[in-house]
């Protein structure tokens, strides 16, 4: 046993026996550990970005997290966007990061780099393990840092030497970390809040994190439907359980003007695991704070807290009943299209009409996808899992990841075809574990959202330089032939009624199908 | 006149006028003044690691500093990769990387992170522009910093505010940088090599970064026909001047023990703008330094000084005649395949036969291209750039930026599967520039590198969990679809009459083409 083995060990003592991974010569070792350990379930993806993307989205659904396996600096590096996404979501996340020999880091060998350096802004935690003796405990830490609540993203970097150091026979099992209980709020907040919303005037719960998960939001629900609190979330959540029963939550708008005017008359903001709302850019002469300045703020609880817990003492310190009813969403108020050229509207509606029950929805649809939680509020009961951290590029491998953790639910992405680009590779990861994805490329062929951004600072008529930046045509990207090189078949549709066959017949099979959506 | 457009008018006013981009909504200000001006041709790739590769080929062959534009730290960290490899290369290149509005950084919006902290690693030089009255300056010392001998990374952090902020009308025009003298080597360091050179005993003489370049070969060819002192380059070069009449180097083999053979019987080492042979990477039992132990190691001059007037200076130093006879490459000694299965060595045959006057050969072949510069070194006179800092992902990035730089020029790109995934986004560019880049995708279906690596470590027979690491099958690529969904015509091709059909029928084209050669 050598110091790989005791690493993938304690990983596999401690139930993480998922490896996203994209090896390269200075993991061999810790690949011929895996090797040894048919426990461990290893998914390779093309591209390192493909990689933290997945267990980003295995760990939303799995609810523990997922070891990546990346290759010195570089390899952490094109991983390092999606981490961002993963960190602004408090995925729980265990990084395993290979890098040369301790001996040999003086030489500065072409594929030298500053591991630490590269791994510091995306993750909550870094170690370096010295000995391979050190090895199973540092893994350990690794582990219990990625759990404690909200989840934190562990990067853990191991030198080629101790990973293949042989350690003696005595050395002992791995360590089965403990979780730290996760800390309740305080009486004193919880009053805060309830005076607030006892107060008479307009009060939102800001909803974030755990706070959208089921138990949660049957607390939250409880209290809307009681007192007419709004429910509100931020504008990127890692994960909501909704549709059916559920309480229905409004979202945040990402553009600015929106966001302010959905809150400019809020006097009082309890936030439950969310944070004060910012905007998602700063734009001159537009505020940086979204809720007006006079608007109270009252934390009921943070992510580090159990939300749940306090979301229901909340609801009891109002006098409100457990088994009172919650907010139900409104029915459904959309027609469902029937011909036509395909819109970005029509795709919305239909994906929400026909969402199978316990889907699971991956947005990156940017623009085109922005009214799909209106349509999908009374769906099927279902996951939404969105961009967190504003770095483009998770939808797809998100969907891998998520797939993985759930083989018995449909995923479906709602991908921005601009987005999607960036981690383009994580279908031939669909293909190769034959998940049960079904990808909807919303093709607008530019980047839409920067052409919004560009009439925001004041260039009506974008001139060659910028359409040449902005656009995504000549050529036009084809999606069924990008899906078909690795491995995923494909349909392209440019009218509604193609789309609706399109979507009937992929919501049917079973494993990856991608529908390029012409709108 | 903001900010924005300050640095834009330094950038052109220092003959840096092509920006290759992947902007965001940060960067909106930057677009928009980079659209008010036509001079700079923004290059648009659809991801950021074909961004960095792409200005690391174009600095390669235009030998000045393309600009890149970078949407914050994910955006950055998309493109540390090939930044790795463009600082391995000595690259000169000037990164301008857009960052919230200074005052928007402390609401901690979801796409913040520690920007500088991101750049450092693969950066020379990492400045933040802290007012837009700072910004033309900033970017000047930029330019300097990148074009400062071998080369250097320089990233320039934009605020949003500083880019939108308007100017005075009297702002002074932008500063034209004035590149500082490169350092001549000294008779000292000239007369050690000489008396190595005159020992008698094995020399080798051991070429990097400008040294292998025309003028500065010519000078190391005379001296090696004159005094058969042998020559050698790096295994990672940035660029070679090779084929025809120039002097021919031997390349240091990647794989350990190879290499270890190479240098055994050497006793003096002569450095000029190399580095002393280390190992790629560190192997239990085997050395790190790769020149025996008792082997007298010389710098004659490093990358900093003048390389071609140290080679010059020491021929004179030996009594060679300016006008002396070089060394020359054997004639070629391979057969030209005409039948059967495709292989390898065929492709790397048929490449290197057929391969056009003054063509570009971007080189990523990885283990299947390893024989190319022995068939190749009697071919017509061509450059030859190589993967630099070992970060998969730089070949058709590399030879997008190479042919933006010399569109008079064919690009021929020897790419690995496996490797290519990594940054096949690229292949838009191509298609978008319509740049003439004959792509040859060495599809071996594995990451045969990996393959012999796990040997080096003990493991005869991979088991499940390392095949499924380390083989691309279940399902293949297909690189025509890949090809076509961004635009590029493209053949599979699995037979040696098939290769040089294709290969011929490419070489004849203008524009994107791919070969697909199933080996």
């Amino acid at each position: 046993m050598n110091g790989a083995d005791s690493v993938c060990d304690t990983l596999l003592a401690n139930d993480v026996d998922v490896c996203f991974a994209n090896p390269g010569t200075s993991e061999m070792h810790f690949v011929a550990a895996l090797d040894r350990k048919p426990k461990m379930r290893c998914v390779l993806g093309l591209f390192e970005g493909v990689v933290t993307g997945a267990a980003d989205g295995y760990a939303r659904m799995a609810d523990k997290p997922a070891a990546t396996l990346l290759h010195l600096g570089p390899g952490l590096g094109n991983g390092l966007a999606n981490l961002h996404n993963a960190k602004r979501a408090r995925t729980p996340m265990v990084n395993i990061v290979g890098d040369h020999a301790t001996y040999h880091v003086q030489y500065d060998a072409p594929l030298t780099s500053d591991v630490e350096g590269v791994a510091r802004p995306m993750s909550h935690w870094v170690k370096r393990s010295l000995t391979a003796q050190a090895m199973s405990a540092d893994a350990a830490e690794a582990i219990a840092v990625a759990r404690r609540k909200p989840g934190n993203i562990a990067t853990l970097i191991l030198p080629a030497d101790t990973a293949w150091t042989e350690l003696p026979a005595d050395t002992p099992a791995p360590v089965k970390v403990t979780d730290a209980a996760v800390p309740h709020t305080s009486i004193e907040a919880v009053r805060a809040a309830a005076q607030a919303i006892r107060s008479g005037e307009v009060t939102t719960l800001m909803l974030g994190g755990a706070a959208l998960r089921d138990r949660a939001l049957n607390a939250a629900g409880r209290i809307a439907r009681a007192t007419g609190v709004r429910l509100l979330s931020e504008t990127s959540n890692r994960r909501i359980e909704r549709g059916g029963a559920r309480t229905p939550v409004d979202r945040l708008p990402y553009p600015i003007d929106l966001a302010v005017a959905k809150l400019k008359d809020v006097r009082h903001l309890v936030l439950a695991g969310a944070k004060a709302p910012v905007g998602f850019f700063a734009y001159p002469g537009k505020p940086s704070l979204l809720a007006p300045p006079d608007c109270q703020q009252v934390v009921l609880a943070t992510g580090e807290q159990d939300l749940a817990h306090a979301l229901e003492w909340l609801a009891d310190e109002l006098g409100i009943a457990a088994d009172a009813p919650r907010l139900a969403a409104p029915a459904a108020a959309y027609e469902v299209p029937a011909t036509g050229k395909l819109t970005g509207a029509a795709v919305n509606i239909l994906v929400a009409h026909h969402l199978p029950e316990n889907a699971i929805v991956c947005d990156e649809s940017i623009t085109q996808g922005r009214e799909f939680p209106i349509y999908s509020a009374s769906s099927a009961p279902h996951d939404w899992l969105m961009l967190t951290g504003g770095a483009i590029g998770i939808g797809l491998p998100m969907a891998a990841g998520a797939a993985v953790a759930c083989p018995d639910r449909k995923v479906i992405t709602l991908q921005a075809d601009g987005s999607g680009m960036y981690t383009l590779q994580a279908l031939w990861t669909q293909a190769r574990e034959n998940l049960d994805c079904l990808t909807v490329i919303l093709a607008n062929r530019s980047y839409a959202t920067l052409h919004g951004e560009m009439k925001n600072v004041g260039v009506q008529e974008p001139g060659r330089n910028a359409r040449r930046m902005l656009d995504l045509e000549e050529p036009y990207l084809d999606w069924t032939h990008l899906a078909r090189g690795m491995g995923v078949e494909a349909v392209s549709v440019d009218t509604v009624e193609g789309f609706a066959r399109a979507l009937q017949d992929g919501l049917k099979r079973r494993g990856p199908f991608l529908i390029e959506a012409l709108i």
